[in-house]
């Protein structure tokens, strides 16, 4: 293996708007960076180094914590626009003219919300087992919020719960991941404070709300875009990842077999292939 | 632009079941050979040498005429079950021990009850703008059974309506599509019978109907699948294709932006990229 970037990249701070943004940035000098959006509650240590390691091969990559998250100073806003907008406070700082933005779980809303209200700043966007605002529940795990705030972080057993399938083969997956995902040893985050849990979580719940006709703000989203899910994620239903892709005008969907919300984690060199495929093609879809 | 084999490979026929069947093989000699499954009405000559020339780079190419079909004799059979059977005896004359198969529409049909019925002849599968028996009607354009048997093949025209969303980028990939497939220009098909158009009609009627529970013959394809449609397709609907990546249960599904049933042929370097890191990986998806 070669020396894993994602291990050793040192934690940065920029200031925007009286906060103080922890970040790290790695791979390539040149060309579009890729900014990372983080699951509920999750923070930069909590990405697989496969993938990040990975597309950080022909790019920059930026791994960062929101407004109040972990080693971020300020208080976590509750509505997923905030957070999109304190991205937009955060990418400006960095004098970056433009990004892709590949968003996870709430980091996905948080990466549809950016991408409409700051349209410039955005090339080309990656939505990982997400939805979109006022999307569908039906196909949810009953007990999704209660495993993902039983703990004052993740364990092993909540993410095997959580992010994978209950089959032998993505069960396996998972524990893989835990290791990797445990493989940054030094100049770690604290812990995520509830602060942030709790204002997270009310964003998670406006985000149920449909605002005008459903699904019609999608069609306003002009950046090409690639939709990924796994096939029965618990957590955020996959019929939400087909919703998407049929309402952004410029969509591509893929599905990953036998798998759920960690999709990307479960196959990770065939996500970045697919991802860096996607990135790199110039038109877009060529 | 390199030589096209699409283009030059020469018209061979082989014996089985009575039938003399007629096909072209070309690309690399050695590897898992690839067999392309047609569309409704349409042979050898229609397919996009950047898709078969594409996919020769790295594995043995086989085009075929099932019975009937074009320069192939016999009689086309009028269920799909049937024509699954034609082609295991294809592959068997040919002394192929195992093959991947690509079927488009109804070639589709043909390749999940191939796969279905003589399971250990099918390596991996690729199913694009197709559906499973029983499948989804909602979304189907009430003018595709009149436009796809009006001329004696398929005009430009019909193509564009039939293929291609009624974008400006769609419908110009179309064109370039029609000059591709017109490249071929010696030792080229006879046009497809009257026969064969009726039968291969009453095959599509037949697989409307359920059998037993609805898609649950998918979950017997244990083969690594990869699934393909384009969003608006009005000839398969493609939730279709959700369905199937969703019933079979080591599928992986791709949607292409803007564009219908000819996805594959809209976005033709990218198919093939998607195609061969899928029958390449080994184990799949990894």
């Amino acid at each position: 293996m070669s020396e894993s970037l994602h291990a050793t990249a040192p934690t940065q701070f920029t200031e925007a708007g009286g906060v103080r943004y922890a970040y790290r940035k790695f791979g390539r000098e040149t060309g579009t960076p890729l900014i990372f959006l983080q699951h509920f509650r999750g923070g930069m240590d909590h990405w697989d180094p496969l993938v990040t390691d990975g597309l950080a091969a022909k790019r920059p990559v930026v791994l960062f914590n929101n407004r109040g998250v972990a080693s971020s100073s300020g208080e976590t806003p509750d509505t997923v626009e905030a957070l999109g907008d304190d991205l937009a406070a955060f990418v400006e700082s960095l004098d970056m003219p433009r990004v892709d933005v590949l968003g996870f779980s709430i980091g996905g809303y948080v990466a549809q919300a950016f991408t409409l209200r700051h349209p410039a700043l955005v090339h080309r966007l990656v939505l990982v087992g997400t939805k979109p605002r006022g999307g569908e529940d039906e196909g949810r795990h009953p007990d999704v919020t209660a495993v993902a705030t039983r703990n004052p972080e993740l364990t092993l057993e909540d993410l095997l719960f959580l992010f994978f399938e209950q089959s032998e083969d993505s069960q396996a997956a998972g524990k893989e991941f835990w290791e990797r995902r445990r493989r940054r040893t030094a100049d770690v985050d604290p812990p995520t404070s509830e602060q942030t849990t709790q204002a997270q979580a009310r964003a998670l719940e406006d985000w149920r709300e449909v605002r005008g006709e459903r699904y019609a703000e999608l069609k306003r989203i002009s950046q090409p875009t690639l939709v990924v899910s796994g096939r029965r994620d618990i957590m955020v239903p996959t019929v939400n990842s087909f919703i998407l892709a049929q309402n952004i005008p410029r969509a591509q969907l893929i599905i990953y077999p036998n798998s759920g919300h960690g999709s990307h984690v479960q196959y990770p060199r065939l996500f970045v292939d697919h991802v860096a495929r996607f990135l790199d093609a110039e038109p877009a879809f060529s």
